[in-house]
């Protein structure tokens, strides 16, 4: 505040305590002197100051992790990493410090209630979670995850690319152990599994995910053997063909657009494993690929990643410079980038404006197409090993698979050397698939190595989630197929910022949905919409 | 150090004193208790901390800065500028501490002087003059300047499109007295236009420039008026043409390479106004643009953003995460980049292998071109009112121009209604120019808009500093012409790693010149090439 004292740079002044008219008194620590005596003007300046700090350490972080992985130069890849690691290591001391732990606590005493509006609430209640997450983490036994994580990339990479699990094999092992060490940590009364799938999806652990996944498994499974007995198969004829790179990034750019994304907010950019992110409401980036040979993986790459940044873009822009800002949880994320993939850009209605976008683009490919070929074109039901090439329905099973196996290893009952038998006996029953390597097998998914166990359920609970939006618009009286048809999907996304973007991280997955829909998460709505979407399709 | 006890985040530990243990005293900041006691072994910690986190925060800063002129989606700019404004914050604090005052203070000492070796010296010395020039500055002065600049920017761009002198005038008029104030905090002793000159050329005052500009002048100015009134134009036919876009960009991206840039190392990116940066030896960006109808400024733009890479990139990479990172000055950095612009890129020699390049993409418009022609080409005089398209000769005088205005402004000789009269009398003396219209005089450039009164001189400085290090090379036996025609620079680029990009900052712009050329700045040099060259291709 008064910089010519330099006793205590500002910096780190929005952890501490100050007098009312911001003084220090010279010599004398702030916290050490005022620590017992209430302030609480001073301690929502200090809030605001912390979660500007954050803020910026935030966009410079998103930032140089998006850039990283689509624009910068290879060499640079390790002054990157270190440039990241030492803003982690900020990040932590200011979240972690003793005097950030006081503020949040006396901004969270019952005295201080009234004081607050709903937006402070809960930004102390966001603060308070990341720092619980992150306080009892030995920083060296952090550090070293980081490093372990790092090289086992490397390994898993060149482990896919030679087909080769036993040399994987040891590195899975140290990472599950290390995140058995690192979730004891964290919460010494908890199971360590549900410790890392309560990371991802605030409020979840594994009953809830038995459960879910039970549902989903007793409808697919038979679904699926019922397709395969059917014998049809929808032609693939109409999306065939080379289709210009140049052309297809023009293509990409008017998807977002058509999904209701302002072209100047977004940076779109190419990579080899497509994602995306939002550095605030204002800016957000899709990083997407191209393939000549395939133009339905640009579509959908780019109408999920879409889902994702509209989500990021529709929360209260208020929150922008706070904790506040982004979608909730894992699963909700996934959620809004899986409505605007599937039940919006997978369905029979929404294939007509979609066609006049390929056409725009393609027009000698696509005018003679219609819009019911493409619709079936691109909702084939294909059981084959490969997570990413999965249809809609087929998905979560995929998403089963990696969770049944993650419980496995984090209760002790498998070690990663049973990874290979379970992953073929599981494609095997669930989906009738012969797993014809390891390289399409256990080793295609790059989670693992990266220590995100507990991430993959999300990824299916998100397309609960969205179902379960979706019927309730519908039973609110929304006209969902003239709306997709026309290619205007404004109410649909008023509908979701209303409900679901503009809370960011202030309010719960689970009080979002009930809030949203009126219940809690009901799988049926899922599995009934799977049903008749796919009976109707192969006319079962 | 130890994350449980919370009482100081490392975050600041490295600017404060600890004991060798590393622990501090519960309750008691380490700065009272032991701020007497010395430890040499936990100050050189606390230094390298210090710059750990200054690195961080550059490398964070660099890229905002470079990708957001470049790829920021255009509603994103203001939260760029926040996020910036708040880590600018951060580095203010880090570095004007007193906790790092004490620290750099300690490492100064003589008594530690045999503990340093000559890189933590040199840090030590770089480190104490960025916070003096800082220190002293009241943050809320040097904020209103940020907002003063921010907004003057924006009214000068509408000036200069609508050819309003008046309206940029009085923003002119408060940019300058600004400055002034800003500098008497900096150097309450020193006469404020040196201030500002020192900041981008250490060393340097209006004496040195007077004494420079006067040689330059004295040779430059009766040279153009010889060469106007032998009336003779060397041909500009054989580089018209419309040359494809995207072959352009390819082209830029060989020229790169020819100048000896690894494309492993290299963000090549397009904007308007042309810029480059390094965010370390691994990581170089250039921003360029490419015009259909203009491929010569395709190839100086990216030979002389090429050049400010190089030297970045010539660095000890040693430096690389401390304060000594980086290209030592203004004026040597604009020696290097025309280093490879003119004294490379315009030489006679060096047009066999940039036609070679330009051959090979574009054959077409080339095939009958010889090496000559398109060195005369890109050779002609043109006294013109437009910087930026100045001819090597020419150059200087629109610097000196812009040089002579600034003093007059600064010693409040001039108001800045003054401004738009000085600079036609001048163009008209020194160049034979008549100023068409103010967006074409003074309005032309956004540096006074933008704060930057003493940074123009450099641009002049940087030539004549080339030609005293191209002078030694040639008179140390460096076989020149040769090795210009064979398109292999690594000969030169050796030297110049060697003599002038090695020390980063760790040596001053004066030092490192005298050590490679074993004289201080000898303009002769300069204008002995400038006469030699512009004579020949005039026949004069």
């Amino acid at each position: 505040m008064s910089y010519s004292t330099g006793s205590t740079p500002d910096f780190l002044k929005q952890t501490n305590t100050t007098s009312a008219s911001g003084q220090t008194i010279p010599g004398m620590p702030a916290a050490a002197s005022q620590a017992n005596v209430p302030n609480p003007k001073a301690d929502l300046a200090s809030l605001d100051d912390l979660e500007r700090h954050l803020f910026a350490h935030r966009f410079a972080q998103t930032g140089m992790a998006c850039y990283g992985l689509s624009i910068d130069p290879p060499a640079a890849t390790a002054d990157r990493s270190e440039a990241q690691a030492i803003l982690a290591e900020e990040d932590h001391e200011l979240l972690c410090s003793k005097s950030t732990g006081d503020l949040l606590a006396r901004l969270s005493a019952p005295e201080t209630d009234e004081l607050l509006d709903e937006t402070r609430k809960a930004q102390v209640r966001v603060l308070t979670r990341d720092r619980k997450r992150l306080i009892d983490v030995p920083p060296s036994e952090q550090a070293a995850f980081t490093r372990l994580t790092a090289k086992t990339h490397d390994v898993w990479l060149k482990a896919k690319k030679a087909n080769d699990w036993p040399s994987f094999e040891p590195y899975l092992e140290r990472i599950v152990e290390a995140m058995r060490q690192l979730a004891s940590h964290k919460n010494p009364d908890a199971d360590p599994y549900d410790v890392w799938l309560d990371e991802f999806e605030q409020g979840s652990d594994h009953n809830f995910y038995d459960r879910f996944f039970e549902q989903v498994k007793d409808m697919v499974v038979p679904l699926i053997a019922d397709i395969a007995k059917a014998g049809r198969q929808p032609s693939h004829r109409c999306v065939e063909g080379r289709f210009d790179e140049r052309r297809q990034w023009e293509l990409a750019g008017d998807l977002a657009r058509l999904e209701g994304i302002d072209p100047a907010t977004l940076f779109l950019t190419h990579t080899e494993h497509p994602f995306s992110d939002a550095l605030t409401t204002n800016y957000g980036i899709i990083a997407a690929h191209v393939h000549e040979d395939d133009i339905l993986s640009n579509v959908y790459t780019m109408l999920h990643e879409g889902g994702h940044v509209l989500y990021e873009q529709g929360v209260n822009p208020a929150y922008n410079y706070t904790s506040l800002k982004g979608g909730t949880s894992s699963g909700m994320h996934e959620a809004q980038s899986r409505f605007f993939e599937n039940y919006v850009g997978r369905s029979e209605a929404f294939a007509t404006p979609l066609l006049k976008t390929l056409r725009h683009h393609f027009p000698g490919q696509f005018s003679r197409v219609t819009a019911r070929q493409l619709y079936l074109a691109s909702n084939r039901v294909v059981a084959q090993p490969i997570r990413t090439e999965a249809d809609e329905l087929t998905y979560p099973l995929h998403i089963l698979v990696r969770y049944e196996i993650e419980k496995l290893l984090f209760s002790g009952e498998a070690k990663a050397s049973d990874v290979p038998s379970l992953w073929a006996s599981r494609y095997k029953s669930y989906l009738g698939v012969r797993v014809p390597s390891a390289a399409q097998g256990a080793l295609q998914d790059t989670h693992w190595a990266d220590g995100l166990f507990g991430y993959f359920p999300t990824y299916a609970l998100g397309g609960a989630y969205g179902a379960q939006l979706r019927h309730t618009m519908i039973a609110d009286g929304m006209d969902w197929d003239t709306i997709l048809s026309s290619g205007d999907l404004s109410a649909i996304r008023s509908w979701l910022r209303e409900h679901v973007w503009c809370f960011g991280r202030s309010k719960d997955p689970s009080d979002i949905l009930l809030s949203a829909t009126g219940e809690p998460l009901q799988t049926r709505y899922y599995t009934d919409y799977l049903t008749e979407k796919f009976s109707s399709i192969y006319e079962l």
